[in-house]
């Protein structure tokens, strides 16, 4: 595979799962003019896409090393990974972490109990029924706790 | 049922859906100092609230009235719908607001293609791929699009 070839100026991103919030995250990035991979195991998954995204999109299992080297995942400035599994999420982040030392690791985790593990680790973490839980409390006004 | 014999000081707030989202949101709603109940269809989902909640868990299908009346949704100042089913949101949403005319209405949409209809109908709603997308361009240091 030729990642090289599609490379514009910027960053390179490494976005693993493309659900809503995957394909979304590609769109947009892409957009905002940064080098974008995605890797989804399920090829269907690249619909969600938009016709515009320029990126590279690639059907394998992100938790085997051999995808993430094809994916040339030591290039990366940043990796995401956003499945719907947090199991796979914490692997993938872990691997980008401690294997090739990849500055900036976001993952998604629906379990909002682990989240704090993964922060001593270097690894980003977001949590969506976190989120939601503080975007509702601004629309009914009530003020942030902690 | 006795809902008022349940009340504390200061506003009513009628949860629908206990998943993650609806239970956190119970639990801290609650000890931020307001009333509160929440449906949801299975029994099950109200393991997930805080021991310490002492609001009312109320088993039922929160699309059908005889379970809002049951919940005096009335005399609710908010209702807040997040099952995990865009439709059952919409539908309880649109109850809340155009039956019983509650002053905040939000409903969960995982689809942000239908954000923007509801808003028009005085219906707040959050997305949690939109909300995450802005958190992880947050954390990329992308600006904020829009």
């Amino acid at each position: 595979m030729k990642l090289s070839a599609h490379k514009k100026n910027g960053g390179y991103t490494l976005i693993v799962g493309c659900g809503r919030l995957g394909a979304n995250l590609a769109n947009t990035l892409y957009d905002s003019g940064q080098n974008i991979a995605i890797i989804d195991k399920n090829p269907e998954a690249f619909r969600k896409l938009s016709p515009s995204f320029g990126g590279i999109a690639m059907t394998g299992d992100a938790t085997e090393i051999t995808t993430l080297n094809n994916a040339e995942i030591e290039k990366a400035t940043a990796v995401i990974s956003v499945t719907n599994n947090d199991n796979t999420n914490i692997m993938v982040a872990q691997l980008a972490k401690e294997m090739y030392s990849i500055g900036q690791v976001i993952a998604r985790l629906y379990d909002p109990e682990r989240e704090c593990v993964y922060h001593e680790f270097g690894i980003d973490t977001i949590c969506p029924a976190v989120l939601s839980t503080k975007e509702i409390d601004k629309l009914l006004g009530v003020p942030e706790a902690e």
